[in-house]
């Protein structure tokens, strides 16, 4: 029995059997054998035997090849859970996680959920990989010194990330948002809401995330004429400690005159420590310290904050276009937008108030 | 060439051709045969012509059979991504969709996302099986005259839920959150703190979550001889009215005389409504007006709103016990957590003050 196969790099090849071969020889139906390769548990032990000797005597295998195995099935890629960055970022990457699978290609892209051990992430790298399961990765939460960009790159893995890979500069197989150009933005409109004195509250140099945000802020300031050492600053490494920070930075700036004073935070959890301040110093946000955060989360919606949005969805359609099309060139960085609420409005009559 | 395998239902087989027979044949590398068929696009043609000729000729697979492959592998279960719903349940599903993906034992169990058309959810269910990526399904977000689980059940295919499946009680392979037992024991909380007069903002009658939720609201009043006629009750169908709907109930409860007047709300989202009515009218919430909201979302913990907590690792923990764990027998009906901040407590010097 000799079949012409289609393959375009093959000549003829030795025609291989089938499932109607198996079916065939076993005596049994064809979903019988199906049912064999796919819930053994359901078929009688002697049906089983049977059928597998079957199997194993026309040298039956279900994919005719590898090759073509990965020409019939979709990619897989697989993208890391991390508990800590999932809380950490304020469900950005919970969000960016939803919008990686809306946007997933309906036939060229499944995505693989997995969770590594925090102090060890390679071997699940590397056991996910193995298992066979995935074709590459999407990187999230990119770090300083992050193992993986490198081991990927070793490994010859396929992989694209969202978040810059701060110190492989030429490496271009990332999306990310600009937070500088966020915050910049943000300094603009709260100068043209009518403050003058426009302060920051971040986290400790070092951050490459919070840098970048800093440095918008900084150069907003710039391009307004306005004096970057004249506002106050503040950092706020525990997160318990925000409201504290955020109440001597509204202090420092208060001292300078009344009105005209706003802070810009790097996420709205520190914004949220300004607005407990600024109430319990019995002020109005908005209307006597204008406030803005970053990430546009739930919380910024229900104190009426004033925030940074991070186009999540957008990134994880660049995600997948960095990853399967080969005509886009990353790396990509996109804009984000501000949603203005009463926080950074000096007007009361024109936002509702907060809670 | 003949070798004994130690497979326990087949017999004595027929010996495969390895990895090293195929090297060996076409006069290559063992590694650039398994870049034949992981990578072809890295071989070089004549040289990818002769190693897929050996391949062929040899009956070469790189999987011994269907059936050891499923041995080896690790199963894989799909979660539907549905931003609707991610939306909509303030972040449950994000954290589930976590815990699940932390939960997942190390050999047992990939999670594999896809994200279906909202008006015809069962294509892709129906795709993602027949890719053969995954081996079952974990739901979550069940409804009634939801059509995954009598078609996942005619199919034969493995699944869990995260959620009652509320028109098929014969159905026990599901883990549930015992929301009315929440709402009792906030309740019980709130008559603690002293507020005795306990009204419920919730959904309009006729979805199940909602209708448990309240049913735990009457319980609750019934057990401590309260009156469930005399609390004013109000249901939100849109969001966007939940601050009218919240100011008229707490106005109601008011209008009964000041003091000991608390709502309980079945999500944070409308209880934030409770809060922003609360201050519209001059009053502080937890001093004047009890207020408790549910699923303890970041919303909760910003505005100082105790909150209902389910638990979700453990939720995530025990969908994996019902799939793979035999011994497990559902259903699973957790209880969830109360907590406490400043929104229900009487006396503001025992809990910080909101925003």
């Amino acid at each position: 029995m000799r079949v012409q196969t289609d393959g375009l790099r093959s000549g003829e090849r030795e025609a291989r059997a089938t499932i109607v071969d198996v079916a065939a020889a076993a005596g049994v139906s064809r979903q019988t054998v199906s049912n064999v390769l796919n819930r053994p548990d359901r078929v009688a032990a002697p049906t089983l035997e049977r059928v597998q000797r079957e199997i194993d005597r026309l040298g039956f295998t279900p994919h005719v090849s590898a090759q073509q195995l990965r020409r019939q099935r979709a990619s897989a890629f697989g993208f890391e859970v991390n508990p800590s960055g999932h809380r950490r970022m304020g469900h950005i990457l919970d969000e960016f996680l939803v919008e990686l699978t809306v946007a997933a290609p309906s036939d060229a892209g499944h995505l693989v959920a997995f969770a590594p051990d925090p102090d060890d992430v390679l071997t699940a790298y590397r056991k996910t990989l193995t298992s066979g399961i995935v074709d590459g990765f999407v990187l999230a939460d990119t770090r300083t010194d992050d193992p993986r960009p490198p081991w990927l790159i070793e490994q010859r893995v396929p992989f694209v990330s969202f978040g810059r890979v701060w110190d492989q500069p030429e490496l271009t197989r990332w999306v990310d948002v600009d937070g500088g150009a966020g915050v910049r933005q943000a300094v603009h409109h709260l100068a043209t809401s009518g403050y003058s004195r426009i302060g920051w509250l971040g986290w400790p140099a070092g951050s490459n995330v919070g840098d970048d945000r800093r440095r918008g802020w900084a150069e907003g300031l710039r391009e307004l004429g306005l004096d970057v050492d004249a506002p106050a600053e503040e950092s706020v490494q525990d997160l318990d400690q925000a409201t504290e920070a955020a109440e001597s930075l509204v202090t420092r700036l208060l001292a300078q005159g009344r009105g005209d004073v706003a802070v810009v935070c790097a996420s709205d959890l520190l914004a949220l420590g300004v607005m407990r301040a600024v109430r319990h110093v019995g002020l109005v946000p908005g209307v006597d310290v204008g406030v803005v955060g970053f990430d546009d989360t739930e919380v910024a919606a229900a104190l009426q904050l004033t925030s940074v949005r991070q186009p999540v969805a957008e990134a994880a359609r660049t995600a997948w276009g960095l990853l399967l099309d080969p005509e886009l060139e990353g790396p990509v960085l996109l804009d984000p937008d501000l949603t203005v609420r009463a926080s950074s409005v000096r007007d009361p009559t024109t936002a509702a108030g907060g809670p």
